[in-house]
């Protein structure tokens, strides 16, 4: 079962930064994000460095908003869905700032709020940021088809969102959000033999259940206890089958629970398949409509489930199962 | 400049383990390791699943050479080289334990050196383990030409370590080694536009320069004060690179200075480039030879400076440099 670690100094948001393109901007929380562009490539020659480009802007903007230079920051963890996480790598290429490169695929950004927060705990670092992407085009072109070649998608497929996140955690910085991470669950994990690269919802399903049921069980908490539960990103297929496995844990989840894949897009007026993927699903979903939630005092305590599907092109091709990780991070404000 | 991390838990390494391939068991440190198969498959159908198999293998080995089983373990700090990290995603799949991704490349085994000393000093983890691998069929085939096309390889060409290595930390269990964990200081990235993926030492050097030259600055240590200064892994083009470096920021870093890469292979008689390279790689000379080092009394303080080149085909292909980054840890035995 293991831990839930209960952090005592109180890891404080300074701020969130959201950077994305067309398609989140036109989908239902469009108002929330930082920062929108029309042009996949950023302005840049290629998608890969236009995703580059994003985390390089998610990452000053959040200094910016968090009136903060980059000699401020005492460690960035981060990392992307890209081969070898070089989005990560060339966005932050030019910072000076220590680097912990993580891989959680679309976990990413709650395992970097967790990593953070531990960070921060030890008192090692007072202040330490976290920072993921993803783009439609750079995740086709390498787990998929060539965008040219115009695939047609199954109905479980899901649309990588073209998104950049960063958030800064500080025990230091006056904060105007007030939210802390108070709780984080690692997840463990966890593969069913579901084969399907275009079914990662349901091979993220079980792990993500996993680590929900496993926090409710340490911690005594329940469903009812939280305004939101976001899993990131399950879509519509995984969220559903993660519905009906709460329910055999024993758990009704109430209305405070959703899907980040599922909240991004219009998923009846988008062609976006069962919903919204990739690292910066989450990561935008959090750091512009939750975190806006919180200010606004809908909120007070959230729980996100980060999810990650741990499969490669070739593994696909060597028709292998698809293994998945789920981290979860509780967000409060008093 | 930022901090160094200084350890007050004391995370003292129950057990390292080391899996080779054929040609590091030929190579000086052959004694060392704990098992090598002559088959490259290790018995399996797949170049990829053989590397998954031995990760599975020395996290096995750890477990059982601290006299552990799995639910002692908290968490683990993981990552390797091949395209989402599937090697030990697929590795670590029916292990019960909750799971942190890393991506380091080379620098993989400093880094979860340091993440478990991390998670240690916040008292959420007693016990944490990290596990990395590299296997030289599947970089050959992932970052350079498939195997049967017989390359030719340019002299600064390094050659990938076939090799896994875990090991445990632990505030608990008694340690025959008695070497723990002092200290770590989290790498910057940094990139001086080399280009060429066939010289990764020299992308690395100085990422690898600027960790060591930042370690005694903040520190006030001098290079003569530990028994071995190790890099890993730079090879012959880069380790030549970083000495020349290390004179330029003011230290002459002595006899104990060597470079894991040049320490696994007999550079003239066996036909292996500049040397070695991989996350296996400091992670098997570590494991095997510095760990016995320690028990034999022959050193008592080592600098372990795992360095990664954070690039990937796709950014070779499109011509741009490597950034690279180094983490270090200081292991100590009193």
């Amino acid at each position: 079962m293991k831990k839930i670690y209960s952090f005592t100094k109180r890891p404080t948001i300074s701020a969130t930064s959201t950077i994305v393109g067309k398609e989140e901007k036109n989908g239902p929380l469009g108002e929330y994000f930082d920062c929108c562009r029309d042009d996949t490539k950023f302005g840049m020659q290629t998608w890969e460095l236009a995703e580059s480009e994003m985390v390089r802007m998610a990452f000053d903007t959040v200094l910016k908003k968090s009136k903060l230079c980059e000699d401020d920051i005492d460690i960035i963890f981060a990392g992307d869905l890209i081969n070898q996480c070089t989005s990560t790598s060339f966005g932050l290429i030019d910072k000076s700032i220590p680097y912990v490169g993580l891989y959680g695929a679309c976990s990413t950004f709650a395992e970097g709020l967790m990593s953070a927060a531990v960070y921060i705990e030890t008192g090692f670092a007072d202040t330490a940021a976290c920072a993921t992407s993803s783009h439609f085009c750079t995740a086709e072109r390498q787990f998929r088809f060539p965008i040219e070649y115009g695939c047609q998608r199954t109905p479980t497929a899901q649309y990588t969102v073209t998104g950049a996140a960063s958030a800064i955690l500080s025990t230091k910085a006056e904060s105007p959000s007030g939210v802390y991470v108070m709780e984080a669950l690692p997840g463990i994990v966890r593969e069913f033999g579901i084969k399907d690269a275009n079914n990662m919802g349901a091979a993220m399903a079980p792990a993500t259940a996993d680590t929900i049921a496993r926090y409710f069980s340490l911690s005594g908490n329940k469903p009812s206890d939280f305004d939101m539960i976001l899993t990131g990103d399950l879509g519509a297929e995984g969220f559903e089958l993660l519905k009906i496995m709460m329910k055999q844990y024993g758990y009704e989840m109430g209305t405070g629970f959703n899907d980040c894949g599922l909240m991004i897009y219009d998923l009846k007026n988008q062609d976006v398949g069962a919903g919204g993927s990739g690292c910066g699903c989450s990561g935008v979903v959090f750091g512009g409509y939750v975190m806006e939630q919180f200010m606004s005092g809908a909120v007070k305590d959230v729980l996100l489930i980060g999810t990650g599907a741990l499969l490669s092109p070739t593994t696909v091709m060597q028709n292998l199962p698809i293994p998945a990780v789920a981290h979860l991070v509780r967000l409060k404000k008093d």
